[in-house]
């Protein structure tokens, strides 16, 4: 899918073995003959799961099955294709989610209710679950703690890198590990759909306080990356405790504000951010990496939908990518945000750089001086609403020829 | 600005008089020296005008200005600039429209309360009103009811052709006039902010049903545009009624229930439905016309959602460009709008191909049959929620590397 990011990591990070966790890959010719696209994760029995999945209303067939099963949070093993998203597939694609969920409880020996799918890739063409089925049993022989950059890789689309990210925390003094994988390549390609990210620990943690440390963490970590706007069928984040860090002292955490939780939680949410970021910077076609903060805002929620109001502007997107530092159009995007903010109190930086204050350009402000800044390949824009004491921050990325020429040509 | 679009009118129509309205424009150097960028209108005493302008938070000092004024419903001149919005320029640029105001108030021989101005071109820069101020008197003086080319053309900026439409009505077996002009390209360009649209006509009605004549209209033509989703500083429509037809026997209306007005509104609707879609047409960067027809919502206001977020979805608008028939991206875009879709009921129409019905694809398609009907100039996008009986169109264009090009490239 032509050019590799110019954000790609120089090396990919050492992922220790998590235990309780053993992986597998396959070529099972979903969409290409010859490509990994397959993955298999087995748990141990006792894992907790918890997870966050797409609000979209066209959800895909496998966005459905973990729904209806993160309820209970138990998990034995987890099964993710690329190249075919079995969304937008009707009864076929129930009956393929069935099928699959079958094959795995077999090759798990767990019941079904214990599995949970995922699915990355075309949206509409139905997906031959026999192709995954049939590979299962040979996986789950196969599978081996140490494969995480094979998972990695099983469940990229137009990624042009592998996405890993892994941290360590001490529960009540004990270490144990977190490591997470994740596609993208952002939001941004819904008929790819779209973003999924596996994370994996050792730690004992009961599902429904699992959930709670992950709420939070994705507010500020997946939820607040956007590379065109468009969010997907088949968005999922899965976390998966096996709690084997019990075996080497580590407490069993049952209640959400048990304080010992504190560290894990922190180590978590580094993670997601790490995986997030990661994503952000293979979207399709950039050249930057954008962080969009705003300061001054009423409420949490409006700094929000500012900061996204300029990171989805096509406008903005375009001026970096022309390394233009059109601050005008940043204007135009605070003010059809529809949130409260006052023109003539609103402060604009590119960087260091105060470009803007008080509703007109700022005294000392020198074109060249931002013009020079937008040259860097990351470029941070903040801009301070002046009606209030809230902030948040929104990653992104620029929008190119390339993008275009991505999507544009994809298909046909 | 490079290429003329490929929907630029064959010939642009014959503009008739409208009693009491007279142009006038003039190059005054605002930004670019030669260049036709002024434009003042001067109207009978008399004249009631009507206005929608932009609900941007960070609107122009023209658009505060017009909004102050429009409550009083009167006008006797009208003084539009390009090349420069006058917006975010502070107190200078306040200054800058009550100067304005004064000289064309002494050219017009009236009020300034009775001057409407309304200025498009870069954002953030401050106006030096001199260049208007001082070329009004003269204006006034060479005014003449016979220029409305001149007058589109003077207040384009990345327009690749004027925009003109006429229409004309009978008010209880009277006819009268109207003729609007327009500037673009789309509100996709806020630096050179952007939306402007003066619909001129004879008819004598009283500025408040004027309004009440307006603003289903503008839902159904200017508010239901989209090129890229940005909305800009300084969005402005302004209708002038002279009244000059009540000499020819036409009734003067005071009543918004008058049902003599049935006609009028009609063509008020199709002048302002003209100028809307020739505004997608010149989008930048265009080579498709795009028309997203959503059925079957729950209410309208969700019909509308689920139109525009097709509409913007710079997914679908690239495989447009790409002449891609990837219609999984519009069951993605369906299913974040965030509005009621039943994925399982949901259709989708390439022109008058079944594409998808039931949730998955529909049994007779055939992707050579959808890729043809991509190759055509003019697509339409037809869905149905599957939820209920409310229905909406957004009317749109392609998203393609020129229009990257235009906007990354354009101020550096």
């Amino acid at each position: 899918m032509g050019k590799i990011s110019p954000f790609a990591p120089a090396q990919l990070p050492d992922m220790p073995v998590i235990e309780g966790v053993r992986l597998a890959t396959a070529a099972a010719g979903i969409r290409y003959p010859g490509r990994i696209d397959l993955l298999l994760a087995l748990f141990d029995p006792g894992t907790s799961v918890a997870g966050v999945l797409t609000r979209s209303k066209t959800a895909s067939a496998p966005v459905d099955w973990c729904r209806a099963h993160l309820a209970h949070g138990m998990a034995r093993a987890l099964v993710v294709n690329s190249g075919n998203s079995n969304a937008f597939t009707g009864k076929r694609g129930r009956d393929a989610v069935k099928r699959t969920a079958q094959a795995a409880a077999e090759a798990a020996d767990c019941l079904e209710a214990d599995i949970y799918i995922a699915s990355t890739g075309v949206i509409g063409e139905p997906l031959d679950a026999g192709k995954i089925a049939t590979r299962l049993g040979q996986l789950a022989r196969e599978a081996r703690p140490d494969a995480y950059e094979d998972a990695a890789r099983a469940i990229m689309t137009t990624d042009t890198y592998p996405k890993l990210a892994t941290r360590t925390a001490e529960i009540d003094g004990v270490p144990v590990a977190i490591n997470g994988i994740a596609k993208g390549s952002g939001m941004i390609a819904p008929d790819m759909a779209t973003m999924l990210a596996f994370v994996f620990t050792d730690a004992a943690i009961e599902p429904e306080v699992l959930r709670a440390s992950l709420d939070p963490a994705v507010d500020n970590t997946f939820n607040a990356i956007t590379v065109d706007g468009d969010a997907s069928t088949s968005d999922t984040l899965l976390v998966f405790a096996t709690g084997r860090a019990v075996a080497r002292g580590a407490p069993r955490i049952v209640h959400a504000d048990d304080l010992r939780l504190a560290g894990f939680r922190l180590a978590l949410a580094e993670v997601m951010h790490d995986l997030a970021l990661q994503i952000v910077k293979d979207g399709e076609g950039l050249t930057k990496f954008v962080t969009v903060k705003v300061t001054g805002a009423e409420t949490k929620a409006a700094a929000r939908a500012i900061a996204k109001s300029i990171a989805n502007s096509p406008l903005v997107k375009t001026a970096i990518a022309g390394e233009d530092p059109n601050w005008g159009r940043i204007v135009a995007a605070v003010g059809k945000a529809g949130e409260a903010a006052d023109r003539d109190r609103l402060a604009i930086w590119f960087g260091d750089i105060l470009v803007a204050k008080d509703g007109e350009v700022a005294p000392g402000y020198r074109e060249q001086d931002g013009a020079a800044y937008m040259r860097l390949p990351e470029i941070a824009v903040t801009v301070d609403a002046g009606v209030g004491k809230e902030s948040a921050t929104i990653w992104t990325c620029d929008l190119t020829k390339d993008y275009i020429a991505i999507n544009a040509d994809y298909r046909s």
